[in-house]
């Protein structure tokens, strides 16, 4: 998963770059990077890690210029490498050209098996690198209708931002399976406005910038000296925007596609307390994201709400395992047990999601552990039994606890007295979508609606 | 603030040292120290920063031995230098000793001062050197009769680890004004029993310990290969313990002083909502420490409890302010508000205490600018109008805005419709001390029992 | 200027490459790179900085494989950039491909134009990414036949190692510019040989391996399973060696085109001893470069040789300077003046060559300083008057100083007493070519044996 | 051994401090430390590693004052940490102190035990440590007073530099064991002399002050606000300074006891020659130390000098051993053999000490692997055979080879064709001291001026 941030039209273009990838670290904390322009020229950086601990005040002041693009980036799992940092820079025919990407091609390999049939060199392992290429190859009078003639050979899920010398565009596939919004920044010196491309709001939020509106599916953006234009070059389709963004993926103070978060959250927890009750003495999350559906359940069943499992602030990059028996006492560094809130309590536990099982059945433990008499966990989304194709980092299929077992397995797996999930149609209610019409499910369903050529990782050419 | 740790007789106990200051990284950020013991000599590592990004498994690897202390230690103004970090570690007439010390002598300049006529240098700025110093001028047989010699002359808060080639030796003062706690693993390989002290619980929990007891008031616990001893050279006193640990310092999930932190916190919000009452439509905390009040205070209200400050696990070392207008905007990388939750509603927003204000009036700011109608604020204790000299790094009287403001001064100042504090009474009872006679108040009352000679900070030796 | 070191069939290949690139770090210090194959795929790590601080032993572990290929970077105003260091690695449609360049390719604008209007895309601003996108347009069956056809479009100098998934080709530009030596190192455990590729022969010392031959001028040597082939694709033609390698740039140790280093400078020394005499009472190297040719001079001319000049072993990264009156006191950390050597004398400086001339200056009144009464400098190459435009960094010509100067007007503004430059015939005889027919002498002559088409730096397209 | 260097009355008093510490970077590279004084309080910054990499500019504006005293460290096994780092900096009864230490105290140990017996303790492993706890017990009325109270109780090698709140000291033994020297830089803006002291005067060099003399052994050098004052305070004695500083130890450059080392090595050669001439081709020094000995070697014998060995300047710190054979091919980074030079020659090596034996191994394998006919080692110095104990690191007797072997036996392990030592009465001459009567020559004849209580190293209390 990843996010991505844009800026046209104001002089501290790369400082403020710099302040929405921090709001949308929680998308991807592989690496971060920012191209900027000045109108002549790109200036790229790019780093591994966090954007708080990699992009130094040096850093930003090698980026000058009006406009910038950045990009911060989830670790999967072999293909940690700094060439695959984004944004993807280079030079082709008619200038230079940056690209942020959030999202999953679905025929990229195709793509570039035939961009490499023509000629073609591939520096990363990324999809992202065949938009470059077919952009590089459209023979298109301007830059715009190059973009509109990648994107028309591509399939999948992508909301992108370009970089050029003097412009910035976004763009959204025509699904919208991943968000893009439109923001506005007070007016510059100069007096014209400024326009910024966010992930989610919540970027906006921290630099002070409104949320105008959505990136449309299928809608291109140009952000130019002459200022905003919009372009409907994709037939339109119904769009599939990923419900699990909703569930757990986004920052619950962002609006998706015109709703809160939060608010979704929160009534994915009251559906979910109304199809799977249960008596309990206390309602715990699993933060942080688990809190809003935790209060939802807690709201709607009327068991209090406790903070019975804390989250440590202070994870370390190198925590050092004891080698003896120390680890099969129970180390845990990044949650831990309220003693007070669950000792002799029936605790409910609600979650997002389990995806492997494997910290769910930690969680449980540590509860009784902490005295629970009983210990009923709650799942604020259906199984999540397939993978994702289309930009969310879920394992394959056979590492997805739900893809293989029933729920009462998984409820013996997990140790805890009973388990539920939510409903898809109770999540699609609860997202505003009740018909389940608007929303990609594809990793509660399987209904992949981009068919997936080659499920599978291609052999990578060079690590 | 400062936390401790120490084991006794595990092979592994410079890490187990290491996650129990994990567990403890909370009381202190500046720096973190370990010393183990191996029979013969003692091995010193300390480093500025956190526990989790500066104890390298190299660090640990220099650190052999059965034996073994630790320290973090809170960053204050001025003095953040890698020679005030803790262990203190030296040699004298009878061997080797280090010491980790949490809380405050309040007659340390005294003491120096007269150590230093009597020809003792002082190569730290710190009031843990003079301890030391006393035990090395303390005429006395064994290593236990030179603390005891040594601790009869200092006056004060403290929470005390020592370390020799064979031995940890716990000590708390009399007023027992900081935590500190015994705890077991369970019997290492060759059978016997492995003893671990703590300033709280949670730094048990992580590692698989019991708790066994608090460290009494007074109380000298030797741990040697005889066994533990227990000591009480002290006369007896009413014991003191810091209510602001309950308040605010402590991790919500430890047991201090035979109760629990969290179920304190959350009478203190219980009896917050009895004693100012106000209409609402959500009762929101202040992450993450005013989490447990806001949940009593939902509860006891039955206003509905809403999560609509959310709190960022990404901050970075190096913010990098922007140099323009942007800061004007309102720039918050720590906190950000949830629109779902707070816009058209009346608010109440609930923190364990206010000290400067300026975080508080921001927060207000905050709830406001995403649509809340009403901004109520509701303290979990009373106003703190007094320093700590006993161990808490308050600022001085005159940063602390209830020292010098009336409640409806700080109201305007906040801009909040309306402000409470928890009473001192209704504080004392959420802690189970109804009369108020067992815990330290002089943050809130300036009631200091052990007399400060000269409030105000020495002339700095040497930085 | 860069250096190049490969290796096939030594399962430390990597390890190997590591240590030959330390011996070729003098050219080259702003990154270094690796890239090694094992059969399969390529792995690459490249960082910014010198060898033996940058490359750890956890990078070399990410490095497996029987093949490996490296290079080191010397650092050209402005283009400073991770995307840059090489090797550079890419995939095409026949499988990955790394390179390693030493040289500078004079069309290689006009050829990144022409790929670019037929789709190609750079990521970096090297020529050396023409030469990958010529190769992957090459339509021709086999990996060699395709890196003869790009390289028979390229023009200038260069020496090139590749790396494929099973095998390491050498490719020498048809007149020689650069160097480029093959060697071997005693048998693997399997008992074949392996064979190990270099600019310069110092990196086989280091390693141990036995110089076999230059790889030759217009030769392409492919080291695969099948063992070792020789190809002479290209038209033969005069070799044009660069002399200035034997005048500063290799290392003294090296054996380049059949000749000591060493050797040739000594008698550029001699040579310069008696084409430009002068009464002295002791001949001094600027060191180190300058040491061999003044040992030439000194035992030609009869005059002691004295190491009046000191060179510092401690030039750390961050010099600070002061920000007084103190550095015009004379602030020099690089070198050092021994009064011993210089007080009274009348002495005979030896340097290689004269670029800017403003350290020769700094270095002619740290002399006078430390007592000289005369400073008569030789220089042991002739004027440097032009660019180089096959791989040295030499200055645009405006910088040079000889480029717009007498001689008589370079003794001025170096305030020595005398200054002689050695003859081109001098030079070229010291290096075994009295004719002057197989050496590039550009730099002092102007003659460009290739074209340049077009001289100055081409707009960047992103930095 | 250590090289210290202060600084009096200058603003950028650090930032001088760090300069004249660069240039005696040879003297210690374990650590470096810088303390400031700005009229009020002392300042200190330390680090383990070398002045150009850890001192940074942040640090030096840590540094504010017009004063500071700054110390670089060597290695030594076991004992490398931080808290052995230089300057030592306390507060005490009269105020604060900090010291720079070059030498080695014989009585330490006893001074300590009794030290401890009265109530001190140590926070370091090293003696300097013992000279502040005696000005601290030293009841005299000023700290100049209590500097020679202190100096006169300990026996053995020091130069040191003091520093306090407003006023630099400088104190060299009676026996002047180790150099210490007295600067001036030009005037102030104030219109007032800046004095500085150094170890050695190439720091002087390096920052343009020029060398007024000595500080003499026995004397005690004051600079404050009032001057400079000089104090003989200490009975008379013979001077015993060091030999092998001028033998190895110090920079070719600098002026010790009045002359110059580069000369008095280059006549350790020319007497070297005489004393045991041998039929040769070429003379080559072992960079760069043996350098101007084997200069004065060869124009003695006048057999032609050559720099047959060339040494590295990318010695990184992170060297990673092949782990394979490859070590056995002889890999060595530091130094290089020049074939040219020494292929067919009998060739005279010149190093200027052997301690173990085993580099002097490798040299000469190295040399003859170039090609060398025959190789003869000269040594300008006589054998090491005993330990210092007054500052310089030589390791403990039983590693010196010659403390063991007949010069015939050190030959046979070397593989030498002859090897011969210059004699002791040459040495002497050779640094102008025929009659031997003002050096310390105990490493070459075990003649220990000052006796050593117990030699052999102490228990270490902790490390």
């Amino acid at each position: 998963m990843c996010g991505v941030f844009g800026v046209f039209g104001h002089r501290e273009a790369s400082n403020l770059t710099y302040l929405g990838l921090h709001a949308l670290q929680h998308r991807g904390q592989e690496s971060v990077g920012i191209v900027s322009a000045d109108g002549r020229q790109l200036h790229v950086e790019r780093f591994m890690g966090l954007v708080g601990e990699q992009v130094s005040p040096e850093a930003i002041a090698r980026l000058p210029g009006d406009l910038a693009i950045g990009h911060v980036r989830y670790s999967t799992a072999g293909e940690t490498h700094i060439k695959n940092a984004q944004p993807l820079a280079c030079s082709y025919a008619n200038g230079a050209v940056a690209v942020s990407h959030n999202g999953n091609l679905v025929n990229a390999r195709e793509l570039r098996a035939q961009l490499e049939q023509d000629g073609s060199i591939f520096q990363s392992t990324t999809d992202t690198e065949v938009i470059v290429h077919l952009i590089a190859r459209a023979r298109k009078p301007t830059f715009v209708e190059r973009i509109v003639s990648a994107l028309s050979r591509v399939r999948g899920a992508y909301s992108l931002l370009f970089l050029t010398e003097g412009m910035v565009v976004a763009a959204r596939d025509p699904y919208g399976f991943r968000p893009l919004v439109l923001g506005r920044l007070r007016r510059s010196r100069r007096g014209t406005p400024v326009h910024v491309f966010a992930s989610e709001t919540c970027a906006f939020d921290l630099i002070g910038a409104e949320m105008v509106r959505d990136v449309e599916p299928g809608e291109v953006i140009v952000a130019d000296a002459r200022g905003l234009r919009s372009l409907r070059p994709f037939p339109e389709t119904r769009r599939h925007f990923c419900v699990f963004e909703k569930v757990y993926f986004a920052r619950p103070d962002s609006v998706l596609d015109g709703r809160g978060v939060y608010d979704a959250r929160e009534r994915m927890g009251q559906t979910l307390a109304r199809e799977s009750p249960v008596a309990g003495d206390v309602v715990v999350p699993v933060p942080d994201s688990g809190v809003p559906a935790a209060i939802g359940f807690a709201r709607e069943s009327g068991i209090p709400f406790g903070m019975g499992l804390v989250r440590s602030h202070y994870i370390g990059r190198t925590f050092i395992e004891p080698q003896d028996k120390i680890r099969h006492f129970g180390v845990r560094l990044k949650l831990s047990a309220v003693r007070d809130v669950l000792n002799k309590k029936r605790v409910v536990v609600v979650d997002d999601s389990i995806v492997r099982g494997t910290t769910a059945r930690k969680i449980v433990k540590m509860i009784r552990a902490a005295g629970a008499r009983e210990v009923h966990l709650r799942v604020s989304s259906p199984p999540t039994t397939h993978s994702c194709f289309y930009g969310i980092d879920t394992p394959s299929r056979d590492e997805l606890i739900a893809a293989r077992h029933s729920v009462e397995a998984i409820r013996k797996f997990l140790t805890c007295d009973s388990l539920a999930y939510l409903g898809r149609d109770g999540m699609m209610e609860a997202v505003g979508d009740p018909q389940g019409r608007t929303h990609c499910d594809a990793c509660f369903t399987g209904n992949y609606i981009v068919p997936v050529a080659r499920l599978g990782r291609g052999r990578r050419l060079h690590a």
